[in-house]
């Protein structure tokens, strides 16, 4: 692999409704107790720019995006996120924790709409260039997930998919994770919200060990 | 070459203020007074998911795109105006002329920005797919064009370069139409309106003898 990993980079990945907002909040706590700088963002978006192309990726006003659309779409906004965002903070010592990151685009633009993988790693080698030092992928069932996701209310365009597109993803997960034991830690989030965000403290709290 | 090339389809490409929008119109003439259907569109844009893409990319409201921003929200766009405007189009039998295609990128974002040429024509394999029959160069010292162009008003973002960039996209231009003289015509557009569009009026002419 040619991307570059940075120690003080952390994801966050998963379905919908899986818990991801809830322990970047948990996440981002433990980190400013300590007086560390931490920059907590998101994907799609993270910059104005990425979050104006967030929005054509989301809304239902225009046509939908074809898969290839979509796809550089999500990893135009992710180029732009790295640049002006996730970049200038890792190289100042910063903490970035992202809510989603590339392993997203394999998932969902992969997996469950059936992008081309190699495709994929040529825009990630190319345009992103960097990887997290872990990532927290929590997994939960499709139907929990999305019954937590829909009691928020109005669904967006990708919400709105079939609950097969939700298993496609979620098996596209299980599978990046499985193919990189070292970089991944896969969470049972059908725990109660303080035992998800305990074990993603515990495993940050090594990861700070290990590079303070 | 894995492209798909349709006789029917011809494209139109310069520099700022070149004369591409007014010798499309010229052709479209000359189509619409044989009673064939054609369809004129431009680039950026071309769908209204495409149009908005094309918002994205020339505004100043938000921070400028990266280099590789601005390339991919570039074939995100044509991504989706070869795939709901273009194809469609082509495959009914009808005409398409587009103000601009996949040779603007290897001029703006290749030979002017810098982007790597191979990662474009990988782009243009990987999710355009499909070439112009025809594609005619309108070639004009930049002093020139540029004057033409800022004689209508407000610059965009692209038009608000320094003018050693549209040097760069002339250049771009001219080295890829002497690479591919089967496909190519390049027209003086120093002349005037009306020896331009007669020029272009001949060209196409000719092919549509060759593919009526
Ligand atoms: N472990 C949990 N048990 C029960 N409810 C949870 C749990 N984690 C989060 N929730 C609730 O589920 C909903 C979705 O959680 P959250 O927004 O954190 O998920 P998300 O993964 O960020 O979702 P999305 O992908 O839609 O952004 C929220 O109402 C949240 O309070
Ligand atoms: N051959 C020509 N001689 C003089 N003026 C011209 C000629 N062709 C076009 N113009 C004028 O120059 C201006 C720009 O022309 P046009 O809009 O067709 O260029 P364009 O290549 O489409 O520009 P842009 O890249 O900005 O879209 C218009 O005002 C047009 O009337
Ligand atoms: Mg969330
Ligand atoms: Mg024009």
């Amino acid at each position: 692999m040619t991307l570059r990993t940075y120690p003080r980079f952390v994801t966050l990945e998963g379905g919908e409704g899986a818990g991801k907002s809830t322990v970047l909040k948990a996440l981002r706590e433990v980190l400013d107790a300590t007086g560390r700088e931490v920059v907590s963002t998101r994907e799609p978006g993270g910059t104005p720019l990425a979050e104006q192309i967030r929005g054509l990726l989301l809304d239902t006003h225009h046509e939908p995006p074809t898969i290839d659309t979509e796809l550089l779409l999500m990893f135009a906004a992710r180029a732009q996120h790295v640049r002006e965002t996730i970049l200038p903070a890792l190289e100042r010592g910063a903490w970035v924790i992202s809510d989603r990151f590339t392993d997203a685009s394999f998932a969902y633009q992969g997996a469950a709409r059936g992008g081309d993988p190699s495709f994929i790693a040529e825009l990630e080698r190319r345009v992103v260039g960097i990887a997290p030092a872990m990532t927290l992928l929590l997994d939960v069932p499709v139907a929990i997930g999305l019954q937590r996701a829909r009691g928020r209310g109005a669904s967006d365009r990708i919400e709105g998919e079939r609950d097969d597109f939700f298993e496609r993803v979620r098996e596209g997960y299980l599978a990046r994770a499985g193919a990189d034991a070292q970089r991944f830690r896969v969470i049972d989030a059908t725990q109660t919200v303080e035992a998800v965000a305990a074990e993603a403290v515990a495993h940050l709290r090594r990861l700070i060990e290990a590079a303070p």
